[in-house]
């Protein structure tokens, strides 16, 4: 693996989870207006303990184009707001049925249906809301509107939700690599691309090629990010992941690991994290926060 | 009755409903593309019979400020896939529990819960989706952002969703007749008003005095339009209202007829139809539309 400057990335990480969690917290409804339980709800799945990976990727993404980090948060709690909104739903009975979600009983264990039901949807509105009104994000209403664009393609169903409805699908059928390729570039990776695009853009001035190549690299985190899951899955435990460990194989689901071995599936992972790593060779430093992230996404083990 | 101009109400109602739903297959997601079984799902959600009210708000807003329909055609579809996506999810055995609506099957009856949420969540990315888009809009970036911040402040915690959490907790408990206008100002109440106020900023010039008046307008039919579907709940039959007659009332909840009696209820609708009228008092024959619909709200019987 190529070395990448360090930078006390573990400390930065934390100092952006930190800092997105503050800005999610003056965004989100306060629990003392009614509906007090819809807003508990959705108060308890966004402060979940998530990895906040991709408001993190906002951040850094603004960071390579030299943003102050004010002017990212707003773009930053939008994603995660999509992201938690996404989780909450597809937790539900009647789609992936499970009860704990990072250690945690899901939204609709700890509140009812309707209500996470309803926190998901809320979230999603208010994810637009925050790019509508954030008083931090600076750039001309023209560039605003592309970001707009940006984020509600990536929700919506050429992004994440047709992402979903493929992979639910799928439980009827078995994918093929690029079947689960394109499952999981809608699914997940829609959203991580949204996320490096939105950080970028939040500065006034972004050169088309340098979009392009952070747009690439971030393809490619994303497709390492969900591989490197297949492969926790296989390989973590359950206390580490927060969930019951191997709970894809047994639903005999299309995963790298069953379609690439096991050893296929991490270099695959790896070889991915390199070529994130090229996309980023004309960029200075700053984007060396970015180059850490796609170290980490194949490093982590949970 | 004030006397309301006619101008072919109808017809011009008819033509509208037609323009939105010619737009609406122009924005929405073939069938032919995958995932399949949920674009089929988006459309059978959409395309199910239903009165178009708010799009038609949406071009009557338009007319009353000199715009052309095409400039508002997007922000049309926009409010329907909202309201549509809150149809489709309000009819989930977690929420109200619906089999039929407008004589048809349910969307979760007639796909399955997950393609129903799914498609639900996919129209509301859609909707913000086309607002990002519609080329057809011609108002400065900036209005578009205002236009953006009302629609998922409709849509969000703050109105719809907040209003149908707000009608949830109801009932377990009797509203009293201001809490009751406060969850229908927000359930229904704030997407109708969004549907007129969009339609007024798709002129690029606004008077903000005009705009207020018809805000508080769009506010008055809003809690008519509400107040007589409790009394068509009453009054209405089974078949012509596509929903079991009178199921309100076997849930107990609290409904304008419940607290008003049933003439109160008819008379409450009245007055506020006329209120609208009146503060459309200093528009021009442009608004007839706005007033015809004023006056059909409360005199529909479906």
């Amino acid at each position: 693996m190529k070395s990448v400057p360090g930078n006390h990335f573990a400390e930065r990480l934390a100092a952006y989870q930190a800092r997105v969690e503050a800005a999610l917290d003056r965004w989100l409804p306060p629990v003392t207006e009614k509906p007090e339980a819809l807003h508990e709800a959705i108060r308890y799945s966004v402060f979940g303990g998530g990895k906040r990976i991709r408001p993190v990727l906002v951040y850094a993404g603004g960071e390579a184009f030299n943003v102050a980090a004010a002017a990212v948060d707003g773009c930053a709690c939008a994603v995660e707001m999509i992201h938690t909104y996404s989780l909450i739903h597809d937790d539900l009975p009647a789609m992936d049925d499970d009860d704990l979600r990072r250690g945690r009983l899901t939204c609709h264990k700890a509140y009812d249906e309707a209500t996470a039901i309803l926190a998901g949807d809320a979230l999603q509105a208010l994810a637009f809301q925050v790019l509508a009104q954030d008083p931090g994000l600076t750039v001309s209403a023209e560039q605003r509107l592309r970001m707009f664009d940006i984020l509600a393609l990536a929700s919506g169903p050429a992004g994440m939700t047709g992402g979903q409805a493929i992979d639910l699908d799928a439980e009827e059928q078995t994918l093929n690599l690029e079947e689960l390729q394109t499952m999981h570039s809608r699914k997940t990776g829609a959203l991580i691309r949204a996320s490096v695009e939105l950080g970028a853009l939040c500065s006034g001035q972004v050169d088309e090629q340098q979009f392009h190549n952070v747009s690439r690299y971030a393809d490619c985190i994303g497709l390492a990010f969900q591989i490197h899951d297949d492969v926790l899955d296989i390989e973590g435990d359950t206390e580490t992941l927060g969930k019951p460990q191997g709970s894809d194989l047994e639903r005999n689901k299309a995963t790298y690991p069953n379609l690439l071995g096991l050893e296929g599936a991490k270099q695959a992972a790896r070889d991915l994290s390199e070529q994130a790593l090229e996309h980023l060779a004309g960029f200075d430093e700053k984007a060396d926060m970015l180059r850490r992230i796609a170290v980490y996404i194949v490093e982590r083990n949970n």
